[in-house]
């Protein structure tokens, strides 16, 4: 494909985008901040495009709309349209949309609304919840482009299985959103429809790769949006913009119709799972409202664990992950990670230091695993449209080895990747360590185009440790996290923690950031991970510690 | 290394077994049958070596050893000499050890004598059962070449997970058995103690990879025994030697520490599972033993699905697959296939035939993913010795394309076996089919190195069935299985076809052999598999009718 072609190709995505967008809910440009407001999280309610009543539902949880709902005080149909105005000012600001799914989604919360007046019951667990989408996860007779400009054109021949299953719960898809050029930066920029910015500071990444649903989540577009996963592409946006994230157990949440140019690799399985604007309730509605179908009936790769509900217990080890011995974090981080560490220890957990156990290996490991082809088929993807590879996705395919390995190479690693999973679990087990709060990534959410470092949120795709991200309450704060002299004498381990210290120069390039934090247990303890993130939010934000 | 140093290495193989040997319960020379006797069967009785006491002690399953050890009507010393005597006797015509462990296996025996002297309790579930255990399995400070003359000088720093399990639930391992060269051959032959004969006739192969269990189940060496099986190697072995066998899901059994070249090598999952000489019920014993200590807890690529009893019914929709639309199966296996109809069908139980689905593009599957490296690890191995390659080596390398795949390319095979497993598993839902009833092999026992045709046992690892083989209790007949006129008119679908049909040219090749039949059912529905073994067999051999 010729330069012009790809150009052309790249236009055609756009124009799917573009013709999709509900124009009646545009606000006008003159009524739009100048593109140097960095905070637009006021946005919704100074533009005057939503209602009290929409601005209300719009700020709910899924579990909370899904209750009103039942009881008949709120229409599907209401709900679907106060998110898709809330989204569409969203994508005016921030570009995080990919494609609107406007009309269908009013006619399915129609749909579920007769069905409500016919039969007084709701449809599903998530009857009339609006869900975004991130762009790769397939929709019937739809464009999947996966942020390639080489599938612009690519239809896909039915609904994800996670869709199908999602929809038959009650759900309702009202936007698609964006992802980087070859799903492999914390960042969210392709050549197809552009950069998508962080709502709080829109000289900020949302991160990625699930970046439109960071953004998405932000904004409060959705209670409820999916990404994927395999090195921190949920976990990053929940805690770039303020949200939740869940990244499961591998083999668990369904799979099947999420496209990716290396379907079938397995050296490092990425997972789906949900993100929530407002409540970690909801990503466990989310996840039951899922494995309740028992999707391993139909996609034979999952394993037929069923979602079991778990009480959370004050009686566990809880250990602090500081630093990861390789990349300092930065101030706001560590004050982050100072209130947990106090207030849980005031609530009378048990509370301990982890040591990070080689942390620096464990990426060594990923990272080849990655690309054990050398980043051949990502360099084809690009080559066979001519569009140009992002910065962002360069950087990604220079973690990869010159040459591909060989495929006893390939499986030396993966050796060493079950030893490390086994040592790691066994390292857990031997301290007593139920649960590990670390950082989702060295910073708050990264200056757009340098989200570099990984690995805080990768260590746990390597050991398929289920991991979510919470936001701690707290944000960057002018005065609190100023860089002090202390922090000016630091003398970075290494190259890669020197480029990590260095972009933080004091609080205000970051400013009005949220700070999210990361909690991580034992493989296949989901539910139980799930519960000690709310015990721990309701400690560290006061809500429901009288509760427990 | 030279010629002279790969015969010097498999020199000191030879050794090993041979310093092994407990001297003491060898047969003379002189009282040996002569090697042209082909079924050395009757032999543990006619040697004279075993008390008739020990004699209907090794023709007990584990279970029935395990309740007279609960009773103390029979002591665990005793029980372990027994199988030594018939092991030591079944070496001398099967040549199927690779070490005799009875020191280790005799204190152990006593340990758990005095522990029941002293508590009047068992140690476990498997108390004072003998065990056989596949070479490549690891002992803690023994050798463990895996049929590589290079692995000779190789020890294991500890007993594999499986074996530490199943030593506390009071297994005692008396002999390691041998597997061929390369660990592929659906026979065993390997260049350090050579080749293993089938006690039913001993110009047969006892079959393969797990050959050595095969030829020890048969002669009733132990009652139960461990193999692996990535293509057949549990189930050709128990089919091939009258014995059963399971293969369950992957990712149940523990695997670390059993040795294999390509450690790591994940495009097709090898497993671990039981044999066993004369029950069905003692590979549930083994099962359950080694799944209730909850073996994911220190194995973490096991899936944390608990074994589940369940009672057989039948209630169920049992399919026939008289053929596998690629290679036509002998004679004796449709007797024994038309056997099972027709009991089963007297039984009251629902039967259909079963049309297979592509099992020609499953095995262009399944064999382009034993080697996606073009063999070229399995080749090294045998170069780092120098020892010369079995003709089963061969036959099994050049299933491999010349060239290794790249690594995209093995992905997308990699997601046509995940696309086929799928289908597999649709197509059996939507004939309402619970399990398939299969030959495990074309034909009965081969004759030594003539074991060429996977196909109807590795389609299973293929699509990940739990599988079973069980005895149909017919033998090849001189009378029933003669090769009639229709069957001299059959023109084959193709040169495989016509290889494999023109190996059976009448009963007598096969004298004596017994026939085996298989039976699988979808992934993780491994007790179900099990127990619809079990009412099958019951139904086929008359026995447990009544009961049900």
């Amino acid at each position: 494909m010729s330069l012009q072609n790809w150009e052309h190709q790249a236009q055609k995505g756009r124009d799917i985008l573009n013709n999709s967008i509900p124009k009646q809910w545009l606000l006008p440009a003159d009524k739009l901040p100048p593109p140097t407001q960095k905070n637009v999280i006021a946005l919704p309610r100074q533009s005057g495009l939503l209602s009290e009543r929409e601005l209300t539902i719009t700020e709910m949880s899924a579990t909370g709309l899904v209750a009103q709902m039942g009881k008949g005080s709120l229409k599907a149909e209401e709900v679907v349209v106060a998110f898709l105005k809330r989204s569409v000012l969203g994508h005016q600001l921030l570009n995080f949309a990919t494609e609107f799914l406007a009309d269908e989604a009013i006619a399915r919360a129609k749909e579920l609304d007769d069905y409500y007046q016919r039969t007084g019951k709701l449809v599903g667990p998530l009857h009339g919840v609006p869900i975004s989408v991130k762009e790769h996860i397939g929709f019937k007779n739809k464009t999947c482009n996966t942020g390639y400009v080489a599938w612009v054109d690519n239809v896909t021949p039915e609904d994800a299985h996670l869709l199908q299953l999602l929809a038959k719960a009650g759900a309702v898809f009202h936007v698609r959103t964006n992802q980087p050029q070859s799903l492999m930066h914390l960042c969210c920029s392709n050549n197809i429809t552009g950069t998508t910015l962080n709502p709080h500071n829109r000289t900020l990444t949302p991160g990625g790769s699930s970046g439109g649903e960071g953004a998405s989540m932000g904004f409060k577009c959705a209670p409820l949006g999916i990404g994927t996963d395999i090195g921190g592409s949920i976990r990053c946006p929940a805690a770039f913009c303020g949200a939740y994230g869940f990244r499961p157990t591998t083999m668990r949440m369904p799979m099947a119709g999420i496209q990716v140019a290396s379907l079938g690799q397995e050296t490092i399985h990425g997972v789906v799972g949900p993100l929530a604007s407002s409540s970690l309730e909801d990503c466990e509605l989310f996840s039951k409202a899922v494995l309740n179908q028992e999707p391993w009936n139909n996609e034979r790769s999952l394993v037929p664990i069923p979602w079991k509900t778990v009480t959370p217990t004050r009686d566990v080890t809880i250990a602090i992950m500081w630093d990861d011995g390789c990349v300092r974090p930065h101030p706001p981080i560590t004050r982050a990670l100072r209130l947990v560490h106090d207030r849980l220890i005031a609530a009378g957990i048990n509370v301990v230091d982890w040591e990070p156990y080689k942390h620096d290996e464990g990426w060594n490991i990923i990272s080849t695993l990655y690309y054990p082809d050398a980043g051949t088929l990502q360099r084809e993807m690009l080559l066979s449209s001519g569009e140009p590879a992002r910065p962002l996705t360069e950087w990604a395919l220079a973690y990869s080895r010159p040459e591909p390995l060989t495929h006893p190479e390939a499986w030396a690693y993966q050796h060493r990747r079950d030893v490390f999973i086994d040592e790691y679990h066994a390292i857990m087990k031997r301290r007593g360590v139920d649960f590990i709060i670390s950082p989702p990534y060295p910073g708050v959410a990264a200056v757009l185009g340098e989200s570099h470092y990984w690995n805080y949120t990768a260590i746990w795709n390597l050991v398929d440790f289920p991991s979510v991200v919470f936001p701690s309450g707290l944000m960057v704060d002018l005065e609190l996290d100023v860089f002090e002299d202390g922090d000016k004498m630091y003398v970075p381990r290494n190259e890669v923690d020197g480029r990590e210290w260095g972009k933080y120069t004091g609080p205000e390039r970051f400013e009005g950031a949220p700070i999210g934090l990361q909690i991580s247990g034992a493989r296949f303890r989901d539910e139980e991970v799930l519960a000690a993130a709310g015990l721990v939010e309701g400690i560290v934000r006061g809500g429901r510690v009288a509760k427990l």
